[in-house]
């Protein structure tokens, strides 16, 4: 039997499947008083991390959550052979000044929001195909070094639309290996450029929810499967706003996974006492909800599977002032508890 | 025997390697003046290449590289299960609006000029592993949309200083197969970020060689072989004073490549009639370069083993202005005939 079999025309499944040996997840000071506290390694009340700025407030959250990571996974780092990682600054300046202390070969990605779901995916082929007995897949975002870059300065003050997310301070990392681990990656589906047209920059989660809706029924088709295989299908942060369009697009192909859904940016912030409108977004997002919430489901065999989709807008500013769409990307990942 | 074969700390052996199957560049005006025009497939006179603005142009070029390389390979489009691809623009956006047409599922990477090797490798893992048959590689850049996003705007008519580099207008995409083509992945190595401390942003080569040395240090390490080992030692885009770092580099560990050592960015323009400098870059440089004159020399069998290594500067103007370093990075990817 191959240790990879291709699944129609998206997915692959593992026979195989690498694991999650160990996952970490330091956050912000807001992330730390929202609904999902309990499940973070460490809440950083300070968000310039002790640093000079914001950007390298955010490298310092991934350092951190990648030491806290290798840690946990009781692996030598020179055991572990590639690093697969990303942000949404541009050049990924979050990811560079983070990691290279570590001195690991590193695969740089770039998938917006939906980065952890590429590095999980990409680091659970190079574990599966031999190259690699254990890899490390982190990701980054920081509220203020996201603002200044994509948005308004701070100090403007600008009044946010409702469907508008609020990007998590956060980073978050994870040890994958060959056979060690409980939770297992039993397969992942990848997903296209989505482009629905939308120029909403600030209704993000119309743009992601095309690509999330086609990710799942792609998912569902390639491996014949029914919503209800899944204790949890959860996308990243597609939010309120997102979720609505989400349920309608799957709907009008037959698809209903209301029952079972869950958006990790409509989980980490409480919008009732929080002021964050349609939810929480960022590559951190999905990422900490992923080494908090999620791990802790499944460690706790309450979820013994999961399909996991990181979603990301592909949105920039020089793109969008050109009067370009934000279309939007997703990655699919199948978690199984062993 | 396993089809990966762990080499060294940084390397790994294909022993079913994929194969190059089909390689496509099209390149501006300036590259098509130079002396590699006569490998390149199209040339493009028109730097807006027939588009509203530069971004679109390059997404442009990209767009015309990968649908030569499909029909040169012959394949179905259907059958490429996976492109891995990215640009040096911030969010990818070159990469994002060059191949959303084609609907294949997307790993986006970000590895500065070094881009197209990074893309190589994990194609190559890819189908060693078994996830895919055929998948696509690509990488572009473009002179004006580089230059508004790292320096001056191009009216201010700014002095170059004789280090920096000229980056290439172009693109170039691969298709990657199982097991036919002429020219095989036999391996790969894969670099860490290396930061000498340099903060001259108009010297990318000095930027980069340490990350050069470096990867081709590991490399002979890792395969226990010495440089003659190889017809070709070819780096990305170092131009010539990178060149003579790389040299000095290697010398001061032992090692000589001065004889078959050979840079992208100093073969594509003629500095003596192009007035441009140190060489050219950009991920441009080196993947037009590899479709163009290496693939060339492979195909006529002048060349039976390359060493090609893509080399990135993690250059941003944002952490550039905080007083940070650039980093470089390099990704090796080790070529044979058939």
């Amino acid at each position: 039997m191959e240790k990879i079999e291709q699944k129609g025309i998206q997915s692959i499944l593992f026979n195989e499947p690498p694991c999650i040996l160990s996952g970490a997840s330091v956050v912000g000071k807001k992330e730390g008083e929202g609904p999902l506290k309990d499940y973070f390694d460490e809440i950083i009340e300070d968000a310039m991390f002790g640093k000079d700025n914001w950007e390298e407030a955010e490298s310092e959250f991934m350092k951190e959550a990648c030491n806290l990571a290798i840690t946990k996974s009781k692996v030598d780092l020179k055991q572990i052979r590639y690093l697969f990682g990303g942000d949404l600054l541009g050049q990924l300046i979050g990811t560079t000044f983070g990691i290279s202390a570590l001195k690991i070969p590193f695969f740089g990605l770039y998938g917006a929001c939906s980065t952890i779901g590429e590095a999980l995916s990409l680091g659970s082929i190079t574990i599966s195909s031999g190259a690699a007995d254990y890899v490390l897949a982190t990701t980054s975002s920081h509220f203020a070094s996201a603002e200044k870059q994509f948005r308004y300065p701070l100090e403007y003050g600008n009044q946010r639309p409702l469907a508008a997310t609020w990007t998590v301070t956060g980073s978050a990392a994870f040890v994958l290996s060959k056979d060690e681990g409980d939770i297992l990656v039993k397969g992942i589906t990848t997903g296209k450029i989505m482009d629905y047209g939308i120029k909403d920059s600030m209704n993000m989660g119309a743009c992601m929810a095309p690509a999330a809706a086609d990710l799942i029924y792609q998912n569902l088709k390639d491996f014949q499967i029914k919503p209800d295989y899944y204790d949890k299908i959860i996308t990243g942060d597609l939010g309120k706003v997102g979720q609505e369009i989400l349920f309608k697009l799957l709907k009008d192909n037959g698809v209903n996974i209301e029952r079972n859904h869950m958006d990790c940016g409509i989980e980490i912030f409480d919008d009732t006492t929080q002021d964050t409108h349609a939810g929480g977004s960022g590559c951190g997002c999905s990422a900490t909800t992923l080494a908090g919430l999620i791990m802790n489901r499944m460690s706790s065999r309450k979820w013994k599977r999961v399909l996991f989709i990181p979603t990301g807008a592909l949105l920039s500013t020089v793109s969008f002032n050109e009067g370009q769409t934000v279309p939007g990307i997703a990655h699919g990942v199948i978690l199984e508890r062993r």
